[in-house]
C-alpha cells in the first residue's frame, strides 16, 4: 500500500520530511526539503500540502515550510515520557534553585540519551544539551547512568562501536568505560569532568520507576572545579523525591 | 495518491490514529484505536506497524499502542513555538517564584488557546490548564488576550458561535465579550474571576514579537480573591523581560 516506485512507504517519506528539520534549519523551501529528504520535488510538494492541511507542517510569511504546532500537540498530549517530565519539573526547579546551573532530564532512546527537559540559569557554564537534543551514551553523565543500567546486549553493542572523543578527557577505551559503568552502578552516580567540554562537569543520578527499573537520568552541568562533587547530594535528594512522586497515585 | 476506497488520504488516516490518543487514554489496543480513528482493524494494524517501525508509536509491555518519543522529538527540535517556550521559561519561573501559583504560556491555534507550558506550585489553586491542552478563547484569560489581538474575521467568527459557560461567571453574551476585548486592548491585561472555576481567577498579559504582533499570552491562575489584581504588575514585568529577550540576538 502506498509504495513509491523505489519501494519506500508513504510513512517512510513523511518521516524523512519531518527529519529534514533541525534546530539550525527550522525553515526550508520545498527545494531544500526535497534535497534533504531525498525525494522528488513533486512528491515533496504534494506531501507538504497534505501535512500543512492537517497542521503538522505550516508555511511561514516567506512561504518556507516549518514544523506545525499541531504535530507537537499530538506528540505531547498523550506521551508517557512527557508525563514523567511533568512530574519531574518541580524537582528539577529545586535542583536548579540550589545548584544554580543547568539541570537536565534524559531518557534512553536507541543508542543515545534524549533530553526531555533542560532548565538553565542565566550566566551558567557552557552546556551542549538541548531540549529534544541527543548526546552519545558514553560521553555524557546522563548517558553513562542510562548505559550502566541498560540491558547487557545494548551495553555490549555500544562498547563494541567506536567511542567518539569530545575532549582529551572523554573516555573512549571500552574496558575503561566498562569499569566506569560498574562504578556508576556501585556508587549511584556518574561524575564526568570535562568529558564534553573542558570547562564543564556533568553529574547524573538514575531515576527509577515504581518497579525499580531505571527510567531516566537527572543531571546537572556545573563548572569543572574540584568541588563539583558537592552537588551529588542535591541530585540524589531530588531523585528520591521524584521517585516518591512517581509512586504516589496521580492527582486528578 | 494513497487514497482509500472512501477517499481519505493515508496522511488523513495517520492523523486520525494520532488524534485517538489523549491524556486520559494514552494506551490503546488495536481494536480501541480502530474504533476511535473510525478505520478498519486491518488498516489500523498495518499503519500502526509502520508507525512503530519508525518510533512514532510504540508498543508497551502489554502490547497496547502508545505515542512514541520519536514523534515528540521530531515535533519539538525544530519548532519555532517551542523556541518561544525556551526563551520564556526563565521568565515563567520568575513569575512562579513571586506569585506562587500556576503560570502558563499559551498561543492561538485555530479557535482555541493551546498551552505550550505550565509551571505549578505544590498546593496551588485548581487549574484546568494542561501542557499541550486547550481552552476556548472566550473563557480563559490567556484566550481572551489572544482573541483581543486576533484578526477581526477570527474574532467575529468566535463571537458568532455559541459561547459555552463553565460557571455562572463565564461571559457568554457576544456584546459583553466584545466590550471585554476592548478593555483588554486598552488596559493591557485580562482578569477573569471565576470564569472557568469559581475558586480560581485567571490573569493574562500579551507577549509581542519583535515586530509588535501579539504572539502569545502569559498568564497565572490564582485564588479568586479580591486582591488577585495585585499580580498584574508581576505578569507585565515578566512579559517585558521576555519581549526584550525575544528582540535580543540569540546566544550561540
Amino acid at each position: 500500500m502506498a509504495r513509491s516506485p523505489s519501494g519506500d512507504s508513504l510513512i517512510e517519506r513523511v518521516v524523512r520530511i519531518l527529519e529534514a528539520f533541525d534546530p539550525d534549519t527550522p525553515a526550508l523551501t520545498i527545494g531544500e526539503l526535497a534535497a534533504r529528504a531525498d525525494l522528488p520535488s513533486s512528491t515533496t510538494s504534494r506531501l507538504v500540502e497534505q501535512l500543512v492541511a492537517h497542521g503538522l507542517l505550516r508555511r511561514d510569511d516567506e512561504r518556507r515550510v516549518r514544523v506545525g504546532v499541531r504535530l507537537w500537540e499530538l506528540a505531547s498530549r498523550a506521551s508517557p515520557t512527557l508525563a514523567l517530565r511533568q512530574v519531574a519539573m518541580p524537582f528539577m526547579e529545586d535542583i536548579q534553585a540550589v545548584v544554580g546551573h543547568h539541570t537536565q532530564l534524559g531518557v534512553l532512546d536507541g543508542r543515545e540519551v534524549l533530553f526531555l527537559e533542560r532548565l538553565s540559569a542565566r550566566g551558567a557554564v557552557i552546556n551542549l544539551t538541548k531540549v529534544a537534543g541527543r548526546l552519545p551514551l558514553h560521553a555524557s553523565s546522563g548517558g553513562l547512568v542510562l548505559l550502566a543500567h541498560a540491558p547487557r546486549p545494548l551495553r555490549e553493542a555500544v562498547l563494541a562501536a567506536p567511542l567518539r572523543p569530545f575532549t582529551p578527557a572523554t573516555v573512549t577505551d571500552p574496558e575503561t568505560v566498562r569499569r566506569l559503568l560498574a562504578d556508576i552502578r556501585h556508587q549511584g552516580h556518574a561524575l564526568c569532568a570535562g568529558f564534553i567540554d573542558p570547562a564543564a562537569t556533568g553529574i547524573a543520578v538514575p531515576v527509577r520507576d515504581p518497579l525499580g527499573r531505571v527510567m531516566a537520568a537527572l543531571s546537572v552541568v556545573v563548572p569543572n572545579d574540584p568541588d563539583a562533587w558537592t552537588h551529588i547530594g542535591v541530585l540524589r535528594t531530588a531523585a528520591r523525591g521524584l521517585e516518591r512522586a512517581l509512586r504516589a497515585p496521580r492527582a486528578p
